[in-house]
């Protein structure tokens, strides 16, 4: 952890503006990096398939969440509307034979594994392709929700699985990740990183609240491995159509900027246009890749299209 | 609609006998005819994705759904617990630069594009393998519930078109699909129905309800045209994993069967242990494979990992 | 219903003026009118209870409810967490020996029997005491919230029968009730509105409600009787803390200006700072003062301290 | 804290027969001791309103509530449906001149300041009056719900200060209370305790929590003051209507009872009938009372009618 660097406000809006894919798909556009994934993409992926192998992504929903309240972000809470109980209490005598269990479930868009839809940030009073605050109220995203994206989210997956190359079971809080961090893991995976791929970076976080059994501060309040800003440039550069990690916001915590919270999400969502995932759990795949040495994958991971949404729920399937 | 047929509680039962796949798995098995999902199977359908074409089958889920509070099914309710408007009034201020939007849903889990779990049903007391009601409590499905399915939903579909088959936009409320109109359906379209695939039946009540502008009594209040209980054998002898339809509960309604509601869902999701998809979007597939004559695909749907939950929102996938 | 009368933004402009409390009782002021509830006012109101007769006059807080989701309010959730099913089914076994249910709401605070807080309506940008509205954001009313009411409801109350008084079930959708009829009651009551009262105004709109057995258009989306807007003056001259209806909006629907919904809201919540109840249930105390001849009694009716609402769910308590 | 009781099981059932008033009011009877507030009881205590003062007993119900999610109760969640952002960025340009906010809560019942209904509580297989588990199903409580006390509440008060009374600022975490304290209180206090009161009990725990800026256990995970088992005969003798405390339970943890847990709920609540108020705000009635020696006001909480519902928030107001 000996390199530490420090941006300001001015260094983020000079590389939101030399990372900036406004315009590129035309003005109407709200698919941002995800028009990388072009149906060429996808069918090429679809031959990543060779094991017939699928992995889900996604933590389970429930109580035991990483949310601890901050931000108003709560656990999900899942409500039985008839259960097994209702069978045995007489409760559903009124039905003939058939008896039935139902259930809901209240929660944050955003308190597990999930997308970011391109309205979720603002930099500077606008979101992606210039648009302005007042096309998301309280009736939801008018412009930049994740319904667009809701038949969009199939192209290939590549695994960087930064603490096995650095050979330790995790970074460290605080710890950030470098452009040459990626590519090293690249090349030690023999997997190249191209245009329309989704790149899953895994920092260790999740194995390191496993092992110590505790969320503790995971969900935002404490410090975290992740991403250094510098890695907007290769975001930029690589033209992948998204990435994600498995800690709560991408991002190395605290940020390198200390006058910007979050600036990948500033220079690389706002302006790049760029698809990102958190809370991923990559431990799995992690072991998976490690066994066969595969680090690409046909990925799967569609958007519930609830309109008018900031972000999505998602189960992320990685198929190789 | 000249053919009506008629059924008992005697007759069902016989039927749950003859197409049970209680123990065929294992005693501890929950997951049903998605066993049928091999990973020879994935990796074959995974060679049907030959134009990188991407159709998502959900329905937008919002307030404007099908639902209309029958069996406490509400439609989603979406808040923004920030938005676009806190953004301009200032309410942010504290954070450094960054804006953002953040939302929640409360849903039942049933409310719009589904699956039920194997917790979902019971019949004569038992769900699927000859589990008890107590296993399903307020704590949720400690047995059956849609979690074990979080990476196993990436098979072959097949589409069978029906009212194209029969030469009108859409099913009458009240008209059953019989096995004969299935292979029918797939003959026509050139498709051979195999072990392990997920089966997409459209009657076009969906189609109906957008051309009347209107739900109408769609979730489950009014007459509905679906499966036959003769198909339970087809179901069974098919070996498929699953099948979905455009409808709310997939069999004609009224049932065949005065005394049992639902009666497929007894015999093939309780016996059978078949998979059950509800509220899809089938038509713009229906477009999609007039056009190209290709009534197969990759279809992946993963079920969000609620813990305990008896069905989950998806947003499944036919990957051409 | 010969009477029909019409204004526009500038006559309500005109009344916003003259009617206004701003800054009467201090620039700090959230309370509006309920100032005029005093101990002595208090004190006072507590000897009309002459016989120890308890009314609830809210509705019941369920499904069942007036509410079609329009403006995004629906009915009451009411999700059990535990219940007897669990007792029975053995889920709580782990307890030693008690057994026990919970349960669980999710409601608009504007779903039933409700108090609207000041900070519900904004007039030309303005809320009462002349806030503006960044101070309700996403995180709730940072002024005029429904809290600082929630020691302050006690008082007296008075019941004015409009349909008594004009000899029929109910006044007809649309029917306005002028400031005369609000008099013509109280001396056919022989009762006298008083400073620092709480009026019940009584439309009979829920009892024709009842005898057609449906809510129909109730919540907002259909006709409406209710207060002209000339009632506003009556309100700012009486001197009462509040008054409130059997209806959804208190006042007469069409409003009588085509270019200001709900006037009166604008003139007398945001101006007169007055307290409004709506979907109150007067049937009961209608019954209850047509046997007894008394159309006064203590009014206790305590919002829920929810921090930041905008309103609040109450079961009004008319104790005689 | 030197006393230590310890009771079993078997002592439980005994004191329940004992102190049963099952059938007492009939087997209808779905009020229990509410029944002992009578209109005579109810006009007598409106003349205890000497000076118009009120106080509210709640504590504000938002999210730094108690809760930490044990037993699945979270703190109340609030929405904003509509805000003054919404105002501000022009999302209610539709409407005519008016604009508004509007909100939501999810929330358990249970969760603050709050009322058990009688349905809340089994005890060997029964509530209240013998009625059976099957009778609170997934659709709420069929019987001894909350609702047939819509009318009832609203009676005299009573304040017992138990710290004031041992000379320090809060009981310590664990010590009970026992009805010689009690009664000791209310001498101290020259105030008798009568048929159809409803006693308020303060342990000082929620100053305690106030002091150390932190719930910590309160709700229910760490020891806490609060009623010994020996108070079930005090309750059931003095025929008191109910009784709350400023506690999570209202009774001491860890209980008198390994065998049982809660084992006042079990006798007083199931069988004397007993109506419970638990996490009510005593502070400022705490002091009100020191400084003007009045310990009995006229008590005023209704609970929301919720249909079906085993508990409900409320906002009890001391009226003096």
């Amino acid at each position: 952890m000996a390199k530490k660097l420090s941006f300001t406000v001015a260094d983020v809006r000079e590389m939101a503006k030399r990372f900036s894919n406004w315009g590129r798909w035309g003005d109407d556009d709200e698919l941002g990096t995800v028009n990388f994934i072009t149906p060429e993409k996808t069918k090429a992926a679809a031959g990543l398939v060779r094991q017939g192998k699928i992995l889900s992504l996604a933590i389970p929903f429930d109580k035991d969440g990483p949310q601890s309240g901050f931000a108003g972000r709560m656990n999900p809470i899942h409500y039985m509307m008839q259960d097994g109980g209702d069978v045995v209490s007489g409760a559903q005598d009124w039905i003939p034979t058939l008896r039935y269990t139902d259930d809901a479930v209240v929660m944050p868009l955003q308190c597990a594994t999930q997308w970011d839809a391109l309205a979720h940030i603002f930099f500077d009073g606008k979101m992606y392709n210039g648009r302005t605050p007042n096309l998301v109220h309280s009736g939801g995203a008018m412009k930049n929700s994740i319904v667009p994206l809701a038949a969009r989210i199939a192209t290939r997956g590549v695994f960087l699985d930064i603490p096995k190359l650095k050979g330790k079971p995790w970074l460290e809080p605080g710890e950030a990740i470098y452009p040459e961090d990626l590519d090293a893991a690249a090349a030690s995976e023999r997997v190249l990183v191209e245009r329309g791929d989704i790149v899953l970076i895994r920092t260790g976080q999740m194995a390191q609240c496993r092992a110590q059994k505790s969320w503790g501060g995971y969900a935002g309040t404490a410090d975290a491995p992740g991403l250094s800003l510098t890695c907007a440039e290769w975001i930029h550069q690589k033209e992948i159509a998204g990435y994600a990690t498995d800690t709560w916001g991408t991002e190395v915590l605290p940020n390198e900027t200390s006058d910007v919270l979050q600036p990948i999400h500033c220079v690389s969502l706002v302006h790049t246009g760029i698809l990102i995932g958190e809370i991923f759990d990559l431990d799995g795949l992690a072991a998976d890749c490690a066994a066969d040495g595969v680090y690409e994958f046909f990925f799967v991971a569609p958007p519930l299209p609830i309109t008018g949404a900031v972000g999505s729920p998602i189960n992320p399937q990685a198929i190789k």
